[in-house]
């Protein structure tokens, strides 16, 4: 078994839990946290991640791969205890979720399991194991519609309007609650829409693909005036790091994006069709919400980011652009 | 079956649900409904709240009880339906949650189940009978600790120091993310420490009964110095009403409380004393806070519900002078 060499080395800095691993975001931590010279223990219950996605980090001698549901106590437990007994797990990073908003949107059940009783697990884990430090993927989502103003961390009212959205805010409200009872610091990060590769779901691989399905035409949910903030996924992961390292409070709840006015649907069409397949008709709906949950505009205030001195490299504009490249490369040049 | 009594009668004006009707809040609404002409079908686990609670209503014409714990789902859903097929129930007011706050702090569990679980099950319920209305009892425990600062209905940040204010939180997100999908209105009403008879928990019945166990000494968790605001329990339902009638919005979030600093646990200790055991002495604890979860001080922006028209009879010092001497006569004078 590869952990015997792991302990045998003796040269890795910390153990960290990444709930998650097989997802978008969670591989891409894999990679960058074990290339830190962290050992790297990844959960995942693969039911949208894949193990296609860990193919890089899958043989090193620094990662260890648990493939079960964080939904499923016990055996998270169990699991987690025997290898948490051998490198005690020093942090957990918490992205397991479910990450299609309009099924859990028809089904409250998918969000209350996958993205809520993941962290309530998470957490309760992290309790009997005596694991202190928790980083947490929360969302935009937690916002609901605030229309034009830009929203900072402290902005309220909650009133998420998907189950997604309110999941990941009970999520938030019970970190909090451990936060004041046993943990020793928690990070909850609310992202943005975050693109990149490996793309999993979303709507840059969604017009890819309907557009590899019929070149000829792009149907649009919605009437494509959406407006959102994008973050490329290796500027949103240097980002949280950053905070990770700067961040002085106990429970440091951080909005993570770029400073602009994001995108619009129309101008993400566009650009896909024009990469795509250049003489597309892009035909839009008449809603001003792509589905129920969807908020219509969104800006982040991202001050409390910046007193820490850190920024993206890359504006909303240019994270498209090259996550568009990307996924086309992902999804048309490599098949 | 009285229920065949009721159809015959046909006098009745609208049939609502209340979760937690056997609980200090649940069976005061529950009269209080009852009189205006409601039928009332009252659920209930009976794990705090008790069925002599419900003594002067049990026998109406014009309730029904259900004991079933609403964590329950496939039950709870199949004895509201099997009541929902004869008398369609038009609304929920739904109370049931734990009420043990540090008994949550302690075992996470606890508020998952009883103070959140209950909430997903009513709502699946309600999308599942089709039933559109919903007032739920919230807290201001879903704030946290906001020190000095006036706490009104959108500010944030959102985060709660204990698991029970946590799961509040979550449950007024899925009832957020519910009113976008399929409620027509939804009432969040963000309780303030809610005081009257019959007590089954809280700072007053605990002293009495403290008081009544030696009557020479009471000890205070806590310094004495944490101060919060006080509704009796008579203005806290005219009030909810007050605003069911006369709030516009379809997501009503309404802070509930009287307008005044509030009272401190010294002043309350000090009153209960002068009530029960003029002599004994008082002993505080060193902590500004009674127990984890604790928020040490707290004080309402009461603008929205004074727009209604509307403000309580008592004062926190009103309802605490009134509360104590109906719990000292529940207490001491009736046993």
């Amino acid at each position: 078994m590869r952990l015997k060499t792991l302990q045998n080395l003796g040269i890795f800095r910390m153990s960290i839990l990444i709930t998650g691993v097989a997802g978008f975001i969670g591989c891409n931590l894999a990679k960058r946290l074990m290339n830190e010279g962290h050992i790297v223990v990844g959960v995942d219950n693969l039911s949208r991640g894949t193990l296609r996605n860990l193919s890089e980090v899958k043989n090193a001698a620094n990662f260890h791969f648990i493939e079960t549901d964080c939904a499923d106590r016990p055996r998270f437990l169990a699991e987690t205890a025997t290898f948490h007994e051998r490198f005690p797990i020093t942090e957990v990073w918490h992205l397991a979720a479910n990450s299609d908003i309009p099924a859990g949107v028809s089904d409250a059940t998918v969000d209350l399991k996958d993205t809520f009783m993941t962290t309530f697990n998470v957490l309760e884990v992290m309790k009997a194991l005596d694991i202190k430090v928790l980083a947490f993927a929360s969302s935009s989502a937690v916002y609901g519609d605030h229309g034009d103003r830009s929203i900072s961390e402290v902005s309220g009212p909650l009133l998420p309007l998907s189950n997604y959205g309110a999941m990941k805010l009970a999520s938030e409200a019970s970190i909090s609650a451990a936060a004041e009872s046993f943990l020793n610091k928690a990070f909850i990060y609310r992202f943005p829409n975050v693109i990149g590769v490996p793309a999993t779901h979303g709507v840059l691989l969604d017009f890819v693909n309907k557009l590899k399905a019929n070149p000829s035409r792009l149907d649009v949910l919605g009437d494509g005036t959406q407006q959102k903030a994008y973050l490329h996924v290796d500027d949103l992961i240097e980002g949280m790091l950053e905070i990770q390292s700067n961040a002085s409070e106990k429970l440091a709840v951080y909005n993570l994006g770029a400073e602009d006015e994001g995108v619009s649907v129309r101008n993400i069409a566009e650009a896909v069709v024009a990469s795509v397949s250049p003489n597309a008709d892009i035909v839009y709906g008449v809603e001003k919400r792509g589905w129920v949950g969807d908020v219509p505009k969104f800006q982040y205030c991202l001050d409390k980011l910046k007193k820490l001195g850190w920024t993206p490299k890359l504006d909303s504009k240019a994270a498209i652009k090259r996550a568009i490249a990307d996924i086309v490369e992902q999804e048309i040049t490599l098949k």
